[in-house]
């Protein structure tokens, strides 16, 4: 372990992809390596990419990566996939991709599967993030998929949140968006080559005057992965929005913010482990389902008596 | 209280909205009649009306009620709203909806907030299912926005899940649905009147081609919400589908499993409004976060430290 802990101070990728496959099968090994190197998280800036499907967003990813290694930064990249919450598996595959940048040294990419159902983002990306952290990254990118919890999970997880959008998605798809809008920190209207680009980003001027209440209005950026234009402007805008905030003192707060987020979702997940465990042995949830579904038990009562059993 | 009890048991539809405001408070007497009056839910029949935004659901909805009226049925209709996980408010507003049934006196009909983020249906949605059983609704329709969480949870809610479907919302939409099809019993197609909704039902039947390994295959029904058109034939596949399902013992194991995940939500609920407590005191979540972000704290530490708290 000790071994593993250095290597991947010393930025040695293998030991990070190790550690995150660790992280996936809850090997405790993982844990206790980020519980000694927290000292070392912190100094990556990370940035959450989300928007709706069929955006763009991976090709996107791709370009601000290569952009960033013109300037020598070293990168962390990773892709979260919907985990199917019935079979348990990708819903869109691993996805084969970025494959010119996955020899490259500076470069560590990896998918990661979404929480238990559609979306969220798993307790093994938020370990990945330190990792990578620790390894050196300067730059770690999330991509999520844009669709239901993620994208509200993406807001608790990194510092700056780019909203992908494209034109021509429909008018349903935008009303599907206006919630989850508020949690933008910059706007890329992707595929800028498109007819109606100038009018999606004109709307979400539109829609960013009604709520101009706050200190950082975000920037909406047209950009072409595929002319590669507008590149170097978005990613500029990323930064800045870190720069922005950390002068404002926002970023610690909202790091502040992220941490307890964190630690709730981590007490959360080992009491619930805890719950399966007790419920695994004596008065098993089996019974307790078939005595609910015969009426002799209340789904109220059956609560409190398996909480008194953990808190005895 | 015993009052209120009585005159729920009796289908007083104003003691059975007063305590759905109860359980949205958080109030403990409307848990207490829950559990009390237990052995009087089962009987409904609770349908799931889900699917993408713009579907046509509220009205699709709302002709299937009046259909059963026809049947001199007694119903409930909860409609679920999506909350901002940022402002708390709802998103769609509180719709307007179904005028000419909310004076029906055989129709109670509730429009209910998600649980924090979009989405989930939330726990007093799930009391508002019994308490509306308990009311002697003989059906009970739980429509959701169809983003998300809801659609997953409708599953862990309801007997039967109907999703509507409409042609032409475009290949992108129809993409993010291809995760959660999986959790549909009846398929209503919708609108069809427009082009393309023989397409949209045959793809639909091609899908289900490819994952014909269950006992039940859902029936496609093109339906037009407008027109009146294939509402009976609708609601003949959703009866159908539970009678079908009591044969085969396959309800009864769908409410025990569905118990069993509400027992399991209830557990995490109250325990993690235990954790609110023990941080609010002593050594604060605000505190543990700024330890984390100073680094003098890693999360993984924080969690044990509030769990022993809790489990002491």
């Amino acid at each position: 372990m000790e071994e593993l802990a250095k290597r991947l101070l010393n930025g040695d990728k293998r030991a990070c992809a190790r550690l995150i496959s660790k992280l996936e099968n809850n090997e405790p090994e993982a844990i206790q390596i980020i519980k000694e190197l927290h000292k070392y998280t912190g100094k990556a800036h990370v940035i959450g990419i989300t928007g709706p499907p069929g955006g763009g967003k991976s090709t996107l990813t791709d370009k601000l990566v290569k952009e960033l290694r013109k300037k020598d930064k070293k990168l962390g990249v990773i892709a979260v996939d919907p985990t199917s919450p019935f079979t348990g598996g990708s819903i869109l595959g691993d996805r084969i991709r970025m494959s010119d940048l996955s020899t490259d040294p500076g470069v560590f990419i990896r998918s990661m599967g979404t929480r238990g159902h559609l979306g969220g983002i798993s307790k093994a990306t938020q370990g990945a993030i330190k990792l990578l952290d620790i390894y050196g990254a300067d730059y770690i990118f999330i991509e999520t998929v844009g669709v239901g919890q993620s994208e509200i999970d993406i807001v608790k997880t990194t510092d700056t949140v780019v909203m992908v959008m494209v034109p021509g998605l429909g008018d349903d798809i935008q009303a599907i968006k206006a919630g989850v809008m508020e949690i933008a920190d910059v706007f890329a209207v992707n595929k800028s080559d498109l007819d109606g680009a100038s009018k999606t980003a004109l709307e979400i001027e539109m829609m960013l005057d009604f709520n101009d209440n706050k200190e950082w209005r975000p920037p909406v950026i047209q950009v072409s992965s595929l002319k590669r234009e507008g590149i170097d402007k978005l990613l500029n805008s990323i930064i800045e929005h870190k720069n922005e905030m950390e002068q404002r003192g926002e970023l610690r707060a909202r790091r502040e913010r992220n941490a307890k987020l964190e630690v709730l979702n981590l007490v959360e997940e080992k009491l619930m482990n805890m719950v399966m465990d007790v419920t695994d042995k004596e008065y098993t949830l089996k019974q307790i389902a078939k005595d609910i579904v015969e009426k002799k038990l209340d789904p109220y009562t059956a609560r409190d008596t398996i909480i008194e059993k953990i808190t005895k």
